[in-house]
This record gives C-alpha cells, structure tokens and sequence, in this order.
C-alpha cells in the first residue's frame, strides 16, 4: 500500500510514530510561518504541519498545494497544542517529513463541503466531485450496510439469491418498457424487466422455496414524482406459506435494518385494511407519525339548507390542532393553494374553537352555535382547535383532504424525519377501472389472487374484488409491496379474460407461467421493496437521488457522460433499425 | 407456514411427532398393499407410506397421485424397518394421517432425476422443471453462497459495494454494445455496459478507496466459446494501491472462496509473467494442473539437412510421458486432429523413446540416434516417453503445441476437475496488432496503465510495451484480470492517440474521465472477475450454462419465454425508431 494509515484512524496512541497518509487536500492555512494542511480521505481528517522545524524546500512545497490536490505524505504523529475534540484525529498532528504531490488538481467547480456553493446542474455533471462530499459519501456507504444486512438476514433464514435475466420479453401490458435491438436476431427486441415478477415465480414452481435478489429494474416513463429509469428492488419470493409468514417474516427484515443499521428497535408494525386507510387517511400510504384522522361528517352537517354539503356525497374535515389562531389570511392560503389544479378542491370551510370557548365558522349563516358544537363533538375539538372542511365527490374530496392533511401535519411539525412510523396495508382491490382505457386494470399485477370468497364477483362487481396483497408504509412512502399470487392455471386464465386479453394473447405473452402452473405449481407469495426509496428513509432525504452513485436528470439523462446519445449510422445498420426522427 | 418442518430434516430424533411436509412426490410405489410415496422438496427427501392401518379412502387418494404432483402431507413420524443411510431422512417415514393435493401435475416432458432423458433444447423450453433437479438446483446454492462469502470478505476488508449505472452511454469502441432506444430522448440511446470500468475509476476519484459490485454486465457478440449476452462480473477497484496489494487481497479472496465453499487450502498462487506462459505454454492461460512445458529445440536440431525444422522461426516440443507406447495408426490420428482447420498445424513430427532404450523418430533420415539421444535430452524424456514436436512461425506454433499439449493432458488424466491450480500471469503487452484493422488495440482495454519505463517504446516499438496488467487463471481459464489504471490525463490523451483516436473524439467519448482526471485523480487499479466462470470451475461443469437460472441458447434466445421478440409497431412509433427487415 502507498499509505500505513487512513486520514481517519491516528490518534494519540500513535505519538511518536512515523506514518505515511495519503489524501486529498481539504484545506490549508499558514498562521505565523505555520502551514496546516487538512488531509481527506473516505475515513477522515488528518492535520498536518510544517513549521520552522521542517525543511525549508518542504516547507515551500506544502505551502504550493492546492485544494483537492492528491498527495502522500510521511511524518511523525504529535499531540496538538490546540485540539479538536469533534473528531476523531483531532488531539494529534502531522510533522512532515517527506511529501509527494501524486495528483494536482484544478480548482474545483463549487466546494467541497458539507455544504456546497454549488447548484444541482453544475454538481450533477461533476458527480464524481460531488461523490467526495460527506453528506453523499455517507449515503452510499449507509446504502451499502442495508443491502449486506439484507442479504445477512436472508441468507439465515435459506432464502437464496438468483439472479434473473435482465435481456427478457416485451409485453403489450409493458408499453414502459425499455426495448433492446439484438444484432443476433435481427428486427426482434429484448426488453429490460420492469420486475422479475414471473421469473420469481418460474422459481417458486422450480421448487426453490424461498428466492430474494437486490435487482436492477427499468422503467421508460415519466421522471416527475421523484423516479428513475432504472432502480433497485428488493425482491422476494416464498413457497408454502400464508400471507402471514410473509408480513411476519418482512417486518422482522424491516426492523433488523432498523436495528442494525440506525439503532432503532421499532415495536410491531401496525395493520389497516386498504378499505379503512381510504376512509381515515385518504390515501393508501397514509403518514401515521401524526393521528388527524379523517372526521365523516355526513351525519352532522347535513340537511341544513347549504347547498354545497346537501349535495356533496362525502363531507370531511381534519382537526388541525392549535391552530384556531391562524388568520383569515392564512386560511384563505390555504384554500388558494387547495385551489390549485394539482389539488383542485373548489373551496375550504373552516369551523375555529376559539381560546374563549367560541366557534366560530365560514358557514355561520347555515349554521348556528348548537350545531357548531356538534361538529366540534365529532371532530373531538378543543378550544385552540380548527376544523378544516371539504365536501364533494368521495374519491376527490379524500384525495384532496389527504394533500390538506400533509400539509397541516408538515405545518404543525408533525412529520420528524427520525421518527419512524411504518403500517402495513392489506386487503387491497384486485382491479382498478380506468378511465383512459374504460376497462379494469390490476391495481397490483395481473399474477395477484383474489380473496377466494370475492372470486364470484369478478363477474358481478369487479371492482370490489379484494386481493390478498399488502403494502408496507413508512412515514406515508410505500416501501414495500406484494402479494399472494395465482398458481392456478384456470384462475390465471380468468384472470387475464378479466383484464382484457383474449384467449390467444394471453398464451402468446404468459403461456410460459400457465403452462408452469400445470406442472406442479406450490402456492407462494412474495413482496418487493424500493431499495433506493428504503434507503432515503433510511439517510432522512426526500429524494431518492442522493441515494444513487449516478442518477439521472428529470429528462433522464446522465448529464456527467451525456447520454443518451446518437449512436452511429453503421451501429443502427447492424441492428437492423433506424430511428425516425434526427438528432442534432 | 403451511409446514412444520421441510423434506430434509426429519430424522430418528423426531419419533412419535405428528408433522406436516409440503413438496413434490417424487415417486410412488405400491409392495403389497402398502404404498411409498416418495416426497421432495428443495431440502430433500421424505418417505410417506400408506397401508392397511391408514383410512381406506386416503389410501386410494395415496395412490392416486401422480410424479411432481405438489401435496401438504400431515402424518406420524415412524422408525423404517429398511433404512437408507445414503440419506439425512432415510432412517425414518411418516404415517399419512391427512393428505391435500395443493396442484395437481401433468407428466413432465422428461425425467426430474440428477440423471435425466430429457434433451438440451426440451430443457431449455421447460426450464422451470429442469431447475427442479438436484444437480442444477445446487449450482445455484453454490453460486449463492460464492456470492455471499465475497461480499463478506470484501466488506471485511472495507471495501463498499457501489451500484452503478445498466443505461450508460455507447462508445464507438463499443460496436458490441447493447443500444437501448429513449422514449424521452427520440433518436438518442443508452448503452449496456460492458463494464463498469470508467464507472469504478471515476469512484476512485471521488475517494471511494476500496469498491467493488457484483454486477451484470453485457456484450452483443456470437456466443460460441461458451458465452451469455448478459454476463455477471465481480468488479472491484482500490485507490492507493500498487499491483502488489491488488494481487494479495483478490488471491485472498479466491482462497477464501476456495476455503469457505469447497473446503479446500489453496497455497501461494504462483506467478509468470505473459512472455514465460507464451514460450513455455503457449498460451497467456496455461493449465498448470500439469507439467509438459514447452521444449525450445531450434538449437538442437537445425543444420542438419532438414529443411522443415530450417526454414522454420521455431521448434518447440512437449514431452508426453509414457506414451511412448502410441501406435504409428495413434499419432496419425493426431496429426489430423492438429490438421483441421481451428489448428492448422501442417505436421507433427515425433521420437519414440522406447522401454528398450531406442530412440525412434519419424525424422530418421536426418537425424542419427547420438542426435536423437541430444533431443531426449533437451526434453529430459526417459525411456516410455514420447516426444512430440511442432515446427512454424512463433505465434502460430505455440498455439498449436498449446492445442496439442491441453489434448495430450486430457487423455493422460492430468485435468482433474477437482484438482485447483491458479496462476497469476503479469506483465501483459499493453497493445496487440489488428490485422483486420490494420492498427493496434488496446489487450486490456484504453485505461491500462504501461509500465513507466517502456512508455518511451509506445513511439518506437509499441508492440513490445508492457502493462501493469494481470489476469488470475485457474485450470487453464482466465477466471479474473485487471490492470493499474491511467490516473493522469496527458498520458490517457497519449494512450488515445496511439489507439487512433482523434483529440475530438477522445474528448467527446471519454472527456468526463479525462476532466475527472485533473480534479485530484488518486493512483488506483482493480481486478474484474469472470463470476459466472468462477462458479461454472466451483461447481466442474465446463459450461457456464447451468450455473445461470435462465441462460440463453447460442443464438441469445431465451426458448422458454421466446426473447427476443417483434414489438408493436405501437411502441416503436413511441420509441421513433424503425426496423429494417420484418419478423414473421
């Protein structure tokens, strides 16, 4: 090795030794004829000093380094007079002896810091700068610990990793699949997997039990909501077992992470159906770090001559604690920012409890004190308290009372990043209608089972058809997501007829699983994680980016190696393709 | 779980337990009114039986089942009368109490047994079946457990794992390269990678010291030789390092692997430089589980009238032992075998050093028995030895005696597959002559780094300067190579140019690295292993076929799932692009 130690381990048990480091220069100070030089690694700092004791020729070399400057350097380790405790190099310093510039540096384009001066464009097309930064280094070191602990926790319980194929089949189901031109076989495509779903399940069937991989997936479609073209699952397959095994066994996955990596013992996850997550949070991935459950308010507003709740299906409110005191000028924020389009409510009615014991409401027209206090009994508000209302058609009006819920609990600080909050979801629907497509569509996909009991409404009532799938939430962000799967060729079968496909389409895309399940299919189930979302829970960040060694832009592009990029005519002639339109 | 326990564990500790198994019967057998059913799981192998104290109706629904039928089996766990002690379970069976057919089975298209009828291509198409025998069922945990004592060595050792990108960008060097069309970016692609190379230098700049990724990779090239359009590598890269260190923790590694996995202490590998393994085996991957080095004989016999052995730039011999014996009809036949065209030799010529003392060539016009006796010498051959010898132009006729000797080794038993012998090769050229191009290439590839003191010669003799570059081979397979990068921008301007590349292009292609590399690029080199190789030697299959879940066939077809495959004209309308021919 070039070095003897890292710039993270001296310390004053090593007074007195000769060491060599190597590292890049953080930064350097002369004061009265001392130069320190602060020397960096992925482990630490390291102080170094050439002072009147150091060779003058020396001296002057230290005192031409520039930041990021790749150096080694040999020296004896003494106490510092004046110490740092913060970290853990900070009682001892370097006298240098020998020094050698392995690497000079330009000056980099923005700082090299914990924070930085620079902007998300200019860092992202110097990454590999933006990579020395602590903050981002630790990402990826912490993204490291979760998968070897993953695979630790595994591996004890003889799930074996298989890696699936990444060059597989395009399906009309896929139109976000990436496709890839083979030269071998000319006018024919691969695609990249969305998921190893039916390779996981091939292996279910090949009788291997219990299946994990931490796997590359692709998606070609819109980056917005904070997604990349390519991510990472945490995907997981098991035979013989109930969904029961499978909550119990990857909740005890969850928190040996928890455990291990972060020092956090999380008790047991709590359970909601899909049915009641809707009703009281809005949301199928409701925030549980805060309560503010959704008041139906049906029962209590109704009938009183104001037309907007007499014709509304659903009427909703929030207990926004404390925050009786907000101004009409903040409420009406708030009902403009509900306003917006993404959100698109048409108005919010607000019912205060004032510190004094009034109510006092933005209907007090249609409503008189004895009613205010029965809507203040139904949201079981005290004085301090506002009541945030919105009324119209179910789904809407939850979705949006879902946007103002988040909103209230950010506000009110109810969303701490170092607290931990998961749930599991279960029961959800088996289909989904689409309005774009006027047709069913599986919520999950099309490999889930039914609840037995629902499988005569597939024909009568559809979309009341319960799943046996579950979804594992933290803090509002579903992690995790599976499912009991069909291993029954002739519900498979039904199924697909189902969703839509014929007979012969059906056999052309899936015959390779259904023809499976007629030789010996195992009834399994299995979940898959975001591994890259897991790991911005894990690290506190809201985007997932940061998480990642080499993301892509919104667009998708790699700004750092410019791509994607035209490729040469000769290359698209061997691949027997042609694109239609033309790249400058 | 649907089970108490699995097919494999039960053993005489167990008796009087009532237990319940899940698994595939295996075979059913009916001796005079009792019935064996025989039941496999991924763990192993219990006996059922049923007889005249089972109920009447569960009997008949015993002997109803057919082979691979999946059943839930709940019953008392007996003492055998007739042991089998080959197995972990054979010295118990299990009284059926109740029995469930959770799916019922088609016949197989071939034999589940470690020795099957089935033929390579209707494997293939059922897959899903053939991984349900035990011989590819294991390679798969062998490849697993490979998998998770690597990372546990190299995690040990401070190395981080690091995820990079699979959508990175084409390069005009790579005409094998996977092209991904971009839906966001119309008329612009991503590349698959070959490797993560500027991926993992680019890491090391970003002070990541010690990485590593066990990835898959990708090449579009014709897949004779054994090899998979997607690949998977053990890529790792060290900062700070000198060639010395890379050999010592990746020997480590492999002896680890070595220990854990198969139980076996491997010693100190050895080493030989590239121009040793080419005089003395012909070959830059000699199989050194066995001697029969290269004899150098152009001292020994020109000018002795002989004009084949004149004219030629080299004879070289190998010692067969104790072959002395082979009929002249014998070495016929390897003269033709060396004839065919993938050899090309154009003869063979032999000297038989008979058990009597005799010395016996086919060249006895020109030589005499005193000249003889010097040959025997040279060879060091004693009497039972034959000499075989090879004459031509230097490059050719190593090949050929490469072919020769590895023939010879093969059918004189000395390439046992569970004998181990690594080899670290040193000191390869940097650049190999391309008669097709006319120009030089990279061996490695652009970023190997040439030893400092023959870079003088890339101008004059670029042909004879070395690189720091190795490969490890095992068995006569190169299982792992890398090099000591570049870290200096001139000189990788420097190796551009003398690879043909323009300033432009160099720029356009390879600038991030090249910018990167004034920003404080450490001195680093890494290694890449060959995993699918790797495990292929683990498990003695001299394919690597069976060591991948779901390989593709010669043509990079997967046959089960029918990939590739035409796309709809819907979604290259997306894509903007166009294929030239038509897919019926």
């Amino acid at each position: 090795m070039l070095r003897t130690h890292t710039c993270g381990e001296l310390t004053i048990n090593n007074l007195g030794e000769t060491i060599t480091l190597c590292g890049w220069v953080q930064k350097s100070r002369d004061l009265g004829g001392t130069t320190f030089i602060d020397v960096r690694d992925r482990y630490g700092l390291t102080q170094l000093v050439l002072n009147t004791e150091t060779n003058a020729d020396l001296r002057e070399a230290g005192r031409q380094l520039g930041r990021e400057f790749v150096i080694k350097v040999t020296g004896k380790v003494l106490e510092r007079s004046n110490k740092n405790l913060k970290i853990p190099t900070g009682e001892i310093e370097i006298a240098v002896i020998e020094l050698e510039v392995l690497n000079a540096a330009k000056i980099p384009p923005f700082l090299i810091e914990d924070e930085t001066d620079g902007g998300e464009e200019l860092r992202a097309k110097y990454r590999y700068l933006d990579l020395r930064r602590n903050p981002i280094r630790n990402n990826l070191v912490l993204r490291h610990k979760m998968a070897q602990e993953i695979r630790k926790y595994l591996d004890r319980l003889d799930f074996i990793e298989v890696e699936t194929p990444v060059l597989i089949k395009s399906t009309p189901e896929g139109a976000r699949d990436f496709v890839v031109p083979s030269r071998m076989n000319p006018g024919e495509f691969y695609a990249l997997p969305q998921s190893p779903q039916t390779f996981k399940q091939l292996l279910m069937v090949s009788g291997f039990d219990r299946y994990f991989q931490i796997v590359k997936c692709f998606r070609d479609e819109d980056l917005r909501a904070d997604r990349q073209p390519e991510f990472t699952q945490i995907d997981c397959e098991m035979a013989f077992i109930t969904q029961e095994d499978i909550l119990n066994i990857f909740e005890g996955m969850t928190r040996h992470l928890f455990s291990t990596v972060k020092g956090i013992e999380l008790s047991e996850f709590p359970r909601m159906k899909y049915a009641d997550a809707m009703r009281l949070y809005g949301s199928d991935k409701p925030d549980t770090r805060f309560e503010m459950k959704f008041v139906e308010l049906n029962d209590v507003v109704k009938g009183k001559g104001f037309s907007i709740f007499d014709n509304a299906e659903l009427i909703i409110g929030i207990n926004a604690k404390g925050t009786a005191s907000y101004t009409r000028k903040q409420i009406d924020e708030l009902t403009e920012w509900l306003k917006r389009p993404q959100i698109g409510a048409t108005g919010l009615i607000y019912c205060r409890y004032n510190t004094d014991g009034n109510l006092k409401s933005s209907v007090d027209k249609f409503y008189n004190e004895d009613e205010l206090t029965n809507w203040a009994a139904a949201f079981e508000a005290e004085p301090g308290d506002l009541m945030l209302i919105l009324a119209g058609e179910t789904d809407k009006v939850r979705k949006q009372m879902n946007e103002l819920r988040l909103e209230m609990g950010t506000r009110l600080g109810l969303r701490d990043k170092n607290n931990f909050s998961p749930l599991w979801v279960l029961d959800f629907p088996l289909l989904e209608w689409d309005e774009e497509t006027t047709r069913y569509h599986a919520m999950h996909h099309p490999f889930t089972s039914p609840k037995p009991e629902d499988i005569p409404l597939l024909d009568t009532d559809p979309g009341n058809v319960r799943a046996n799938a579950y979804d594992l939430v933290i803090n509002g962000t579903e992690i995790g997501g599976g499912s009991i799967r069909i291993h029954d060729r002739a519900l498979q079968s039904l199924m697909f007829k189902h969703l839509g496909f014929s007979q012969e389409e059906a056999q052309k895309q899936f015959g390779f699983l259904m023809d499976a399940f007629e030789y010996g299919a195992p009834p399994h189930g299995g979940i898959a994680f975001g591994f890259d979302r897991l790991c911005s829970i894990f690290a506190g960040l809201d985007s997932i980016r940061d998480v990642i060694a080499f993301p892509k832009n919104n667009s998708g592009r790699d700004v750092m190696i410019d791509s994607p990029s035209a490729i040469a005519e000769a290359q698209m002639n061997e691949l027997k393709i042609k694109t239609t339109v033309s790249v400058s």
